[in-house]
């Protein structure tokens, strides 16, 4: 066989049986117990609701999709680049079917999950700790496959079916990043306003006016709280990673398309190849997760991350070895050591982003503590704490970040090669994101046991099986923190490579941020960075009082509802949230499409290249202070609800609750969503730039 | 006589001739009636404390820049170029030493005329509201006025002292701007956090615990409070824009010196000569203004506005047509229209920003009435509307900038002289600040009414006269706004004018965003923002804490103070205050001077040159949202205390209150003190160039 056909075939291969494997860890969730009937009741109302919601927002997302892609190629047809259009426009639809088809499958795994981590808390920690690892690893493997697979089948189609070079394959297949980070713009908007619009709407009715515990079946809003975890948390963020990864495997194939002369094929499917390693790695990391007697199940979880992080370093020395060695023409030495310190960096920056956000959110060290000291004296001085923590942790991100970039261009100059330096950023960014498989199935792992303790809450199970889901939830807090905190690491170090990529596609020398149209471009950037941050918090804000609304109707109509004699209408309020939400995400989605492709038309591609690299400094720096002031704020209330400070419902206490509310929207809503605008600028830009130039 | 040495005396004669009529004016304040024995008393327990203070401060701040100054000659000595270490560092001196002037001035006229209003308020509004006024034009003529006095100082010593050609002055004077910026960041920082400790601990001790109504005699804080105003709102801002006037003029001067070709001496002189007629059109504006029978005193104000604005605008055409005339090589067309209409875009931004802030901060638009509705669900939906609103305020402030940018150098580049576009942007920037002295008497009629009203309650003056100073008080409130608003929005227009000076200096032909190294300085530049953000609201939330702490000690140890027996220990407080203030101020005020020399000596001048554009455009950016939420706050609060929403003691009152008190430092200190701080990376920059390059 054709040594470069096996190249081509080994990430795709690797994807397909990581797919295959990934039915085996769903058939053992499906094949688990399901608990009890009350238990069933309350998953199957969960469940239908995310499925409803889920239906109906995919449904206008596929409208504004097939509109776009369309779009796309009537646009390029009449410019007459028809085949170009079509090339773009077929890619942007690919990508953003399977985006979809991420979102969605991460939903249904974890509404299948929820019921059965619920049912196996029964049988202790290690039991419910697997069980909901293992139902988060599905998703983590489901999305990184498909994404490889996309990729990878879009390759071959130009190469074996078209018979294009293998060099100018990578810049056909941009709209696919393009068409992930679309999908995945709307489904993090639209799921995040649902989800926190919910759990808003449902404490600010709940806990404050009716006196209720959470998670109380009195409130009819708490169905549609645990919906947002499904829809909001798996579903978007699920979206969000499979974008991560669609749009950084492409940018790095098109610098490796630049590399050609020195690497070939390897350069170019370097990324793939190496990404389905990560895959592997991330398969045994889980393996590993067990929780022993007395063990956290943080301990658990942070041992798998290592194992993994360990197997992917060796992954990345063997296959730079292979793929990226040659003799540099200008020092005479081999490259490849180089390029796989410049990864290492990128793998470090991982381990960074998941210690900086563990200080800045973690129970145990001065910034929660100093939040919750803040609670003392008030709403204001919780809130004023709060602030100043947030921003503040922008600064070891970004040092960290910095210092990446940094020393990543730097090995990959000392390489020797032409363009050498931007390929080590390039790799540096590989490292990163070749730990996702794990962090995912992490991430996956949150909203399942966080909707396990709804189940198990409502369904009025003993005290032990509560102690065992508190006990995951307060885990999930974490690692979800953890993973926004590594999205935006990673996006902000990829920022560098899609630039890159761009300025090739676009043929720029440079960004001249002393032109003025480039420096209005880079004022508009960072302009819509706070203007999309006010939009989709006001959202959250607007769908919540339509809950709210609707929860004191209930409330006023069904006096049966308080004592217990009589059922509040769940499915009353699941579909007031998600037509609030679907009708929300529409106005920030648009800004966030709208602008770059307006600042490209007028100011051309200088311009868009100064808004690209000014937006996502600034919006990694927003959402670093968003996702962590907001974690920050959740984990005071829960330091103070410990004990500390006067302990539940002491006026510190009330003071935290604030702060927590504030967060909400935050961590869970704009903090994500400008994750992938961060990068729906980059994709979108790098699949338009014809248009600008 | 020569008339290069007339045109060289326009604008110092102006000046001083200005100084002596301020004169006239402080005589009219002090001859003014100084009201009863209780309003004296008060006053002189404010007076007292707010002279302790500055002296403190600024002794703080003269060893400080006693060593950046001495420190500057000794390292420029070293490097064998100690000719230009002195001729930086004892611009540097000057600058300092006047701008340290300014706000003394300031404080002290303040300080003077909130007595005589408070006494005037008893013979009725007008009167009030003209003293009031008078007072800040004082300080206002007498910034103004050193500000140019001291660039002409330099500039005649470097031209007839020593005997340098015309165009290599400005230069040679750049440590000015530094000098002026270095105290005016220590001056903001330090008086920003003293007022809005001292207004937080007031209230959090005395309000929510004690429950007394503000400005009450019992709270040991009050004076504190009082004298807050004085040294962070008179003295900081004075000094702010001491700076802005001086940066931005020498920043203009540079360029002048590019285009000496085709205006010689006048395109360089032009800033100063256009500045002084602004100067006369301002005290004529505010000879205007005068409060007829049932009208708002903002009426009048804005009557006064729009008068110098206009007299301001023939100025600029005047002006233009004899200094900026001259036949362009390219075009054989006249140049001096181009340049004037160029102006004309920065008076009409200095009009917009204006009516953007009022629209954000106003009580009658959408946006304050959008956050009393949102308090009525709680203080969580208070402050999360406030941030959105803040950061949605953003989005017209932006685009009002940019267009003026876009328009500005387009007149300049119609021009057809080579870098006519840049020196339209830097005459849009002198339109914009021609303005400048109305609004900084607008300014300083803030804190001199709100002293005044103070004053009146703590002296229990009848309720005819605290309506007067009341409504003084909410007029006060709308003008601060503004100026913040304005201060911006000159900041960033301004900011252009500056990296070309920059540029200019450090010979750069480009800013290349995708070089490694300047876009690693861009990302530290906005980090610096949001880090230096942290600091300055922590800042307040410590030094407020310990006010908190000695004002339980006072209530604790001394019962007599809540029943009136015994008189609170005003002076403790106020001393507690001024030390914790100091203390704050140092670690935000070392970060800010320190980042861009770091950046500057590890990433050279092109880094530099990111760090300052990304910095700024961050810091604009921020310091919108941080001054409109603040604002918006405010009056939300208030328009819920004139009855909405349940007005005065409702739980949608104590709920605005929260947003009120977040809003506090974001407005009054991190704000504020970020103006000064974009332009100190410009003025530290351009004087440090040449350890740059």
């Amino acid at each position: 066989m054709d040594q470069n056909l096996i190249l081509e075939l080994i990430a795709p291969v690797i994807a397909i049986l990581g797919l295959a494997y990934s039915l085996v860890f769903w058939a053992q969730v499906k094949k688990a117990p399901d608990g009890n009937a009350a238990m069933q009741k309350v998953a199957a109302a969960i469940s239908t609701g995310s499925r409803a919601f889920v239906r109906r927002q995919y449904r206008t997302i596929t409208i504004l999709s097939l509109v776009t892609g369309l779009g796309m190629i009537a646009i390029y047809s009449a410019t007459g680049s028809w085949e170009h259009g079509l090339q773009i426009g077929s890619a942007f639809l690919l990508g953003a079917l399977l985006s979809g088809l991420s979102g969605i499958v991460s939903m249904v795994v974890a509404t299948k999950a929820n019921l059965k981590t619920a049912a196996s808390a029964q049988n202790g920690l290690n039991a419910a700790l697997q069980m909901s690892l293992r139902g988060g690893t599905v998703s983590a493997i489901v999305i990184t496959a498909l994404s490889l697979i996309g990729i990878s089948a879009l390759y071959m189609i130009y190469r074996v079916g078209f018979g294009f070079p293998a060099d100018e394959i990578p810049r056909l297949i941009v709209g696919y990043g393009f068409g992930a980070s679309f999908v995945a713009l709307f489904a993090q908007l639209g799921g995040g306003i649902y989800t926190k619009a919910a759990d808003v709407g449902a404490d600010l009715v709940g806990k404050i006016e009716a006196g209720i515990p959470e998670d109380d079946p009195r409130n009819p809003a708490v169905i549609a709280d645990l919906v947002g975890d499904n829809v909001g948390d798996c579903a978007g963020r699920g979206a969000d990673l499979f974008e991560s990864i669609s749009a950084e495997n492409i940018g790095a194939m098109v610098l490796g398309a630049v590399l050609f002369p020195f690497f070939g094929l390897k350069g170019i499917l370097f990324p793939l190849i190496f990404r389905a390693f990560g895959l592997i790695a991330s398969i045994i990391g889980v393996y590993t997760v067990k929780a022993k007697k007395g063990d956290s199940p943080m301990a658990a979880m942070v041992r798998g991350f290592w194992v993994t992080t360990i197997l992917t370093t060796i992954a990345l020395f063997i296959s730079s070895y292979y793929m990226l060695n040659t003799i540099s023409p200008t020092t005479g030495e081999a490259t490849w050591l180089w390029f796989a310190m410049a990864g290492v960096c990128g793998i470090l920056t991982a381990v960074a982003f998941v210690y900086i956000t563990d200080y800045y959110t973690g129970k145990q060290y001065r910034p929660v503590k100093a939040i919750a000291q803040a609670s003392t004296t008030g709403h204001a001085t919780n809130i004023i704490a709060g602030t100043a923590i947030g921003m503040e942790s922008t600064a070891l991100s970004v040092l960290a970040v910095c210092a990446a970039l940094f020393a990543s261009h730097w090995f990959g100059e000392q390489s020797g090669l032409e363009d050498g330096g931007i390929y080590g950023t390039a790799v540096a960014t590989m490292g990163m994101l070749a730990v996702v498989g794990y962090v995912l199935a992490m991430d996956m792992f949150g909203p399942i046991t966080d909707n396990a303790g709804g189940i198990v809450e409502m369904s009025k199970a003993p005290e032990e099986v509560r102690e065992v889901t508190d006990e995951l939830d307060s885990t999930g807090n974490t690692t979800k923190a953890l993973t926004k905190g590594y999205a935006v690491g990673s996006a902000a170090l990829a920022a560098f490579l899609l630039f890159s990529a761009f300025m090739e596609e676009a043929g720029l020398e440079s960004v001249d941020l002393s032109r003025v149209p480039v420096f209005i471009g880079a004022f508009l950037g960072a302009m819509v960075v706070f203007f999309f941050t006010s939009l989709a918090i006001r959202a959250v804000g607007r769908a919540a009082s339509v809950i709210v609304e609707e929860v004191r109707r209930q409330f006023r109509e069904n006096k049966g509802i308080m004592d217990g004699t009589s059922e509040p209408d769940y499915a009353a309020a699941v579909d007031i949230a998600t037509k609030s939400a679907l009708r929300e995400m529409i106005l920030p989605g648009i800004v966030a499409v709208a602008a770059p492709i307006l600042i490209g038309l007028v100011f051309r591609a200088e311009a868009v290249a100064g808004m690209l690299m000014v937006g996502t400094i600034v919006g990694v720096l927003m959402a670093c202070y968003l996702n962590n002031a907001g974690g920050a704020w959740d984990n005071a209330k829960k330091y103070i609800e410990s004990g500390a400070f006067g302990g539940k419902k002491s006026p510190a206490h009330q003071a935290s609750v604030t702060g927590d509310t504030v967060g909400d929207p935050f961590k869970d809503t704009a903090g994500p969503s400008l994750h992938v605008l961060i990068k729906l600028f980059s994709t979108l830009t790098l699949a338009l730039v014809s248009l600008f130039i």
